[in-house]
């Protein structure tokens, strides 16, 4: 069982590796162009989650059809970033930290967590209440992965 | 017939300045916040478009899929842009020229044609014969306005 357990953990990590560079190599014929790629998407995301904690917080009234359109708006940028961390990618402007290419299991783990909380935001957002239990959920696992990963 | 035209081209300037101006100053704190959102925007649009011109070009291999999942976020990205153009917002990196905010009607026009064009893209990519037409005429579209009021 220990040596299968190896086995489907290598595989994991291996299987993350390749997600984290082959589309990579693929798409960008430049590393600065994937790390301008992934800083254009994670701004969206940060304005629109901006707009949606302006509402949760009393800031801005709320307003269904913006925070319905702001949530699916980062739910569909959510799926961008992920191919433009080719390795290598993480000195200079690059805004990273904890070496997301030698923990690319937990780095895609952490991915796939906050793209599942972001995908149950944009189905949440019809109500005041849904926005503002589900935004926190959602930011939750964002920072779950800037704390470890997101250098400034 | 010429006061009701000289009404109606005032109004549609007016209507025009407000788009730009309005919404930008309930979303933005800061002028700067506005600038890296169109830019975010735009960054994002010219990776996808380059990818679909790839395709167009035969320097990658024509996939349906990949095109259509392109299109549909120049789409939907295509109709960000425009209210992070608040007054002022045209100098240091902001990357601006020709004043669209004193040629706001015409800023606003060609704003609509590319969007258009681009609609139309995400319709059109089911085959190679479809995407090479279609993204000729929208990149025209695009470059219409870049040629105006892009700066560099």
């Amino acid at each position: 069982m220990k040596k299968i357990h190896r086995l489907g953990a290598a595989l994991a990590v291996a299987t993350a590796a390749l997600t984290l560079s082959a589309p990579a190599a693929a798409q960008f014929a430049k590393t600065e162009d994937a790390i301008k790629y992934r800083q254009a998407a994670f701004a969206l995301m940060g304005n629109h989650m901006g707009r949606l904690a302006a509402m949760a917080k009393g800031e801005k009234p709320f307003d269904a059809a913006a925070a319905r359109s702001s949530a699916q708006l980062v739910a569909t940028l959510a799926g961008l970033p992920w191919e433009a961390f080719p390795a290598g990618s993480g000195t200079g402007a690059a805004k990273v930290k904890g070496d997301p290419w030698a923990n690319a299991a937990d780095f895609k783990s952490l991915q796939e967590k906050a793209g599942a909380e972001i995908g149950k935001l944009a189905q949440s957002v019809d109500s005041l209440e849904g926005l503002r239990k589900q935004l926190g959920a959602t930011g939750a696992s964002c920072k779950a992965c800037h704390d470890k990963y997101r250098g400034n």
